[in-house]
């Protein structure tokens, strides 16, 4: 356990003086909040029950006593009209209640976000930090907390020491409170930490700015949070690295503390497995050891795929080219650089600019793309528009997006990508047909891949754009396809994008680790904005069509790295950049593992021959680790009778097996994607 | 016939004040030559004849009257110790000397060179235009003169008014005269011409500047010319557009006249013919016609390939691939944006910089790739050290090219593209070997395309960086290759790249335009740039691989221009992206005709059905119009019989065959590139 100096005139000054500016505005909001009349109010449970209460006293967690007591001490979290809302604070309205365990994305989550505030009060109780920024992950699993430290450096020896402070602070107990302050208010209670200042000043004006306590630790933070830090019964720290204020390598140098956390010890252990396993099959490993892809830094977040990695890269393409054809769509190839004036029409200028390369050609601003939609819209607009609906186009295009070089991590972040993608464009009374069909697109490309995942609808959020009444419309079509697709999914009411409903398709892998790859997205702005019309089914009127975003794969990339975890790089036959070797057992057999090789080759096999003068143990243990999917080995015997001696990848036993019977099984095995 | 004031200042002083100091300088530099000693020197002609010449005073026009009286009176240049030299340009020191007709290449260039000069001289004498720049063309088929107008702008009006002034021009038989001036000199002279004045600044200290005179004609010119302007007997305009000074549209605005001239009439009229016939085929108007490929302002220079023209453009690349696959290449996929660290490496910083588009990122500059080979140095040195040379790495990766707007053309001058790229690094002693598989590859392909062409082996130039052995060694391993190989081909001897000698192809298309598509080029200078290296055959020393560029359809988008020109929009049956169409007879046999089309689709054929209710013969003349390759024509009784009746594209007769007989033509026809 190594310890550090603290920042005494801050733990001291600061911190006392934040706990105490909040106490006096909790209480004064208190006072107010008993002022207000306690009307009555209704509120509706997700099984239709309705419960009375009353405005500005009932919490959720009244509610949650009230139906069981098993409930009111797992919840975690409340959805309070859509909006996500702490199990303690009172309800000011009529309502439609939900409320959340660990269990639940929502519970899990928010337990995830509030470890990092305890992680947090640890940091700053123990080093005297500046906080900065708290959240969980994008990936969900885990959280961090950015902090200040001077020149303090942490790594793995500081782990003990956080770890200690809290666990101390989750036995405490510790309410999370939440109170609502003024912009002055807040900048006064954070004015001795100029980070926790200037995420205030860059919030926007009519934001309601909240601040929450837990022990002694006064955070500004967005919250929700669970009840208190008594849930969290076991955390970790996982990582310390350094990360720059704002991303930007000119800003402050932070340290980055990631943590894990569970309401029980038993789940830690088994998250700390999973994760020893899920490193010794990290894509960077066995992509480096397979010789797949490399990377140089003349060009960061672009990879270098290596010949065998390109054969995988293009067999992904291939294959979802090929279910193309028999899914009726039409691939185009489109140009990679627009005019601004493009991204200005299709919005992606005002909101998606810093995330795009951008160049000026002849005085003009040019981006390269960073998605195909708008470029599509054009060829849907000047081009394509005598196709009859549904128009499917596909385009596997390069993509680039300008990830900060920080933010890059192996072919899961990256600058340059390409994916799978493709607009429908469609009549209103398409989308039931076509979404369905995505659906059994998406089933049969992950059964294949062999992962499985689950569905949500996420319908109309509280802004959107277009009428209520085409977004009725095409959420009841959504349902429809689901339904008549067959497989179970959830509702996420409120959770679509501002410009159309979605399916969300997560898919989870060998590891039991989600990811999000295929899209499923309606878009009733794009065609708009690019005032697309067709000739409606009556021929009298024009309309606008609707464009469904889609993409299984999503980043080939991407893919490419979970898939290589997925399989432990145990790639199979259909996909694997190395089907076969023929191992010949001596320099005797040289020439019939030659000829063998070649008979192979021939017939479009990834096949290599081991013609060095090792020891046949060692070939054939080398064509192991390299993940040779068959090993074929060959002597004078299998010479004279035409045969080979086959040994499967990881099985110790042989089977003879004729040439024609070897192409044959290679054959089958490739068809049927194995 | 519409005439124009003309400039009387600029004609009555400027140009006989241009020709007074003309006469002036070439009298002084006679003078001067007469006085110098007229030493004997040897003259060595191509069969090895040694003839004896007078050093400042004997003429190749004087050789070749020697040679014989047709070569004198149809000899248009000549080259002297490998540099082009005008026939009427006394010898200064023993040479080899070579002398060139219209038939050669050279002879033609520097014919068109000459014609842009009387091209020039009309201009001037008609319009009092300020001449500015007059080249034959990159293409080698005609030439312009761009000049400043001022307010006039000249159209196919004007043309029979430039054509006799320039015929009269021929008709004089005016000599080309040469002179040599100072840079003072040629600024004086040219001083009332502001371009040829910038033109002249621009020049390098130390580069010899001459000035050529044809009747009243003065012009800035390198040279060389032919004797005289009465070898010129056809000649006419083919176009007038604008253009900008130096291509910038920030600068002046000036007219550019096409040209085109031939030693006798039957030739003019003959290409006129063939320019007409072009014009019909040109690839902009078919590929609208068969909705191959569209452009949009947007993205100036990068095509948008519909689905019928991605399809075509996939098939190429897939044949391509697939050849890979036999011949040993490597496929790879590489960045398209590097640090301009690479560029400095590779050297395109320095020279080609202006043809790329360059972006910050970061704070640094990145370039997007005009070419892979910088890359697949990184490639060779990071990542495939460990492989067997010869490794020969492909890649179909998007280039970007920053053309100016102005300069783009249909798909053959564009911004965006993709090549067939490979490079083949190897020791020196691989070369042969290599050189003459590539050979091979090219003619496998030209071959199945139908393109003819011819080669030419360019040796060593003047400027050369490298040892002399090594260029030596590579010249006589090329002179093998292309005997091995065994087509015929010519030497062209210094016209080499800098940094290694290659192999010219040529290809003619059906019009006998000649393109250079294919490339192989030797480089043994960006494997000294990036210091690649590999253990040589004794595994004692370390030495430099050669790199070989290679491409053979080059550009992707090029080559599919110069196809469907070629073809003349019709497509054969294996690259054609509409190879049939069943046309049902009646409604009657739609549902016949839908199950015909999904069993030729199903076989991966590119089908379709014609289920208007139009007649069946409007039916079948727009599939004609459509370029199908296969009409199949089905009634009840081939519903009855499962057969169809057959119509090739554009010929009459109709055959009747069953279903499995077409399925097993079409695959026939597939697998024999028909």
């Amino acid at each position: 356990m190594v310890s550090h100096p603290k920042d005494d005139e801050y733990l001291n000054a600061a911190i006392p003086k934040r706990i105490k500016m909040f106490e006096f505005i909790q209480a004064e909001q208190k006072t107010q909040r008993l002022s207000l009349s306690p009307d009555p109010i209704k509120v509706t449970l997700p099984d239709g029950t309705v419960k009375d209460a009353a405005k500005w006293q009932t919490t959720p967690f009244d509610v949650a006593k009230e139906i069981s007591k098993n409930l009111a001490n797992n919840a975690l979290i409340a959805r309070v009209n859509g909006v996500l809302w702490d199990m303690a604070r009172p309800l000011e309205q009529d309502c439609e209640l939900r409320i959340y365990k660990f269990e639940d994305d929502e519970g899990r989550d928010t337990f995830w976000h509030s470890s990092a505030r305890i992680l947090g009060q640890s940091l700053e109780m123990e080093y005297g930090c500046k906080l900065c920024i708290g959240p969980c992950t994008t990936r969900g699993e885990d959280f961090y907390y950015d902090a200040f430290y001077g020149d303090l450096g942490l790594n793995d020896d500081h782990f003990k020491q956080i770890e200690a402070g809290a666990l101390k602070a989750a036995a405490k107990k510790q309410p999370f409170e939440r109170i609502e302050v003024t912009r002055d208010q807040a900048l006064e209670m954070f004015s001795d930490n100029k980070f926790k200042v200037e995420i205030i000043n860059d919030l926007d004006a009519d934001k309601t700015i909240t601040v929450y306590r837990c022990g002694p630790l006064v955070d500004l933070c967005g919250g929700p949070h669970i009840p208190d830090t008594s849930f969290v019964k076991a955390i970790a720290c996982l990582k310390a690295s350094s990360a720059y204020w704002r991303g930007n390598k000119d800003r402050a140098t932070l340290q980055r503390v990631y943590g894990i956390s569970y309401p029980d010890q038993k789940s830690l252990k088994e998250y700390l497995l999973r994760l020893e396993e899920a490193k010794k099959y990290d894509h960077r490993i066995l992509g480096a050891k397979q010789k797949l892809f490399s990377r140089h830094e003349l060009s960061p977040g672009s990879w270098f795929f290596l010949p065998h990695g390109a054969r995988v890269y293009n067999k992904l393409i291939d294959f979802i080219r090929s279910q193309y054809r028999v899914r009726g769509y039409q691939e185009v190839i489109s140009p990679n650089l627009f005019n601004m004036d493009l991204w200005v029409q299709s919005g992606h200028a005002a909101n998606y600019k810093k995330n795009m390369f951008i160049l000026e050609i002849e005085k003009h601003e040019f981006g390269l793309k960073p998605m195909n939609c708008p470029g599509h819209c054009l060829f849907f607009r000047q081009f394509l528009s005598d196709w009859e609906l549904p128009l499917r186009i596909a385009d596997f295009g390069v993509l680039h997006r300008n990830e900060a070089s920080g933010a890059l991590s192996g072919l899961t972040r990256v600058r340059r990508f390409q994916q799978d993608d493709a607009h429908i464009f469609c009549r209103e009374s398409q989308i039931k047909d076509e979404v369905r069909e995505v659906l059994k697109f998406i089933d049969y490309v992950y059964e294949i891949l062999g992962l499985t995942y689950d569905l949500k609808l996420s319908t109309r959020p509280e802004k959107f754009l277009g009428e209520i009444a085409t977004w009725e419309k095409a959420e009841s079509a959504l349902k429809e396809a689901l339904d008549e697709f067959g497989k179970p999914w959830q509702l996420n009411e409120g959770d679509g994008a501002f410009y159309g409903p979605k399916i969300d398709i997560n898919v989870s892998d060998a590891l039991s680790r989600k990811f999000q790859c295929a899209t499923l997205q309606l878009d009733f702005q794009l065609p708009d904005n690019f005032k697309l019309e067709y000739s409606a089914e009556d021929e009298a009127k024009i309309e606008t069509p609707v464009m469904i975003h889609r993409a299984i794969l999503g980043s080939v990339e991407r893919m490419f790295a979970i898939l290589l975890e997925h399989y432990k790089g145990k790639w199979p036959f259909w996909l694997s950049p190395r089907q076969a070797i023929v191992c010949p057992v001596s320099e005797k057999s040289q020439a019939y593992a030659e000829k063998v090789k070649d008979e192979i080759y021939s017939k479009g096999f990834h096949v290599d021959a081991d013609l060095t003068d090792r020891k046949i143990q060692k070939k054939v243990r080398e064509a192991q680790l390299a993940q040779y999917n068959y090993i074929l080995v060959v002597g004078e015997q299998e010479a004279e009778t035409g045969q080979v001696s086959v040994r499967v990848r990881d099985k110790a036993d042989l089977t003879t097996m004729s040439i024609e019977g070897l192409l044959e099984r290679f054959s089958e095995d490739a068809k049927n994607f194995r």
